[in-house]
């Protein structure tokens, strides 16, 4: 069984639950490597081998250790049965188009670690949200925006099918961060050289819901409009 | 953890996947009261307490002892911390209006088992598909119904939030069977006295893919078809 567990959906998300409603120390229960945000949206989470780093909307990435953090939106997985990449050279298309053609991943969930020098990269990160919470799509029409030339580092990430659009990020939900940990955040555009890495195919979605969270049990979800906020607010990177 | 068990997903259906990709021995490991349907669309199919039941578009319901049998699609649980229910009077209406809104169910997957006395009761069954086979839209256009008066019987379902309703049927699915086993089929409205029975929120979704069935990773799944479709099909349960 390749398991890949999400801990609470993007249509909650969308809805401002921006509060954490699970533990770093829990989540690492069920994964290793992964992706999420922390609570108040503050910032782009990268877990590597059991290491936690989060990019903040200054630029700078925190080492996190306090394993009482919450987040209120997580995908980890433990890695398995790995498929080898070795993309000699590869850009945002290629991970986008060409590995999902390659790899029939339209109706599957997966996870792609790829480590090389990228000669171009451009991020975004969620800045810190105060209560009362505004919506993802308010938030993420203000987010900062980065730009950098020949980094060496690892992206990691999640495809999600189209029929999860409103469950999580559908198509290709990637994170960054550089071998120096000094650079992290969510991937909006890349070219890489060297690339090598892996492909990981699930078979199983353990979804998890915050079901004792009462701003998560009364959210009014508005399907239409979580739709057209997804597309606004995770669209750019998953084109 | 409380887990809903789902093999496979309604827009595959939706696409015509209807050759089994589960055995019912590997299902039944997942749960041990449930629904589904069997190859070729041949069905609908209620799990109580392990015991498997068929009911055709003849009207006939039939014991299925052979676990060799394959689904395309079906969700399972094994029933754990159950919310005790006692409607005097209920019917379709309180179902998918009343108890979703004092449940707070809107968010969350939940399942409902429910016995009593049924005055009345309108259902219908998939008849089996020949191949090649047509999409679940064009089957849903020409489903037998059945109505009936005065049974005995019991009502299982799932209820899905609106976000995974190109993943499963969205809002409330139901299967009835009579307790004589005579009379079963897909619930498309009902009224009902005297009824006892429980309700369990789920906190874990465990969404499982055939991710080695061809034809499940090749469909092309048209996100704005699969909704329409899913509407006409599947819609008159969920309303």
């Amino acid at each position: 069984m390749n398991t890949l567990y999400e801990h609470s959906t993007l249509a909650s998300l969308m809805a401002g639950n921006f509060d954490g409603t699970i533990t770093l120390k829990d989540l690492l229960t069920h994964g290793s490597y992964g992706l999420g945000t922390f609570s108040g949206l503050d910032g782009e989470v990268i877990i590597l081998d059991n290491e936690v780093y989060q990019a903040t909307s200054s630029g700078k990435v925190n080492h996190i250790t306090d394993m009482n953090t919450k987040l209120p939106f997580a995908s980890v997985h433990f890695p398995k049965d790995l498929i080898e990449l070795s993309p000699e050279n590869a850009d945002f298309n290629y991970v986008n188009q060409t590995l999902v053609k390659e790899q029939k991943l339209q109706n599957v969930f997966a996870a792609i670690q790829l480590k090389g020098s990228f000669p171009f990269l451009h991020t975004r990160i969620a800045p810190k949200q105060e209560k009362p919470y505004p919506s993802l799509l308010e938030v993420a029409q203000n987010q900062p925006e980065f730009t950098f030339e020949d980094l060496t580092g690892t992206i990691i990430g999640y495809y999600a099918p189209a029929i999860f659009g409103s469950v999580t990020a559908s198509g290709w939900h990637l994170h960054f961060i550089s071998d120096d940990h000094q650079i992290a955040g969510h991937v909006l555009d890349f070219k890489a050289e060297n690339l090598s890495g892996n492909l990981e195919i699930f078979d199983t979605l353990q979804q998890h819901f915050p079901i004792n969270d009462s701003d998560f049990r009364d959210s009014e979800v508005d399907l239409a409009s979580v739709k057209e906020g997804i597309e606004k607010s995770e669209g750019s990177s998953n084109k």
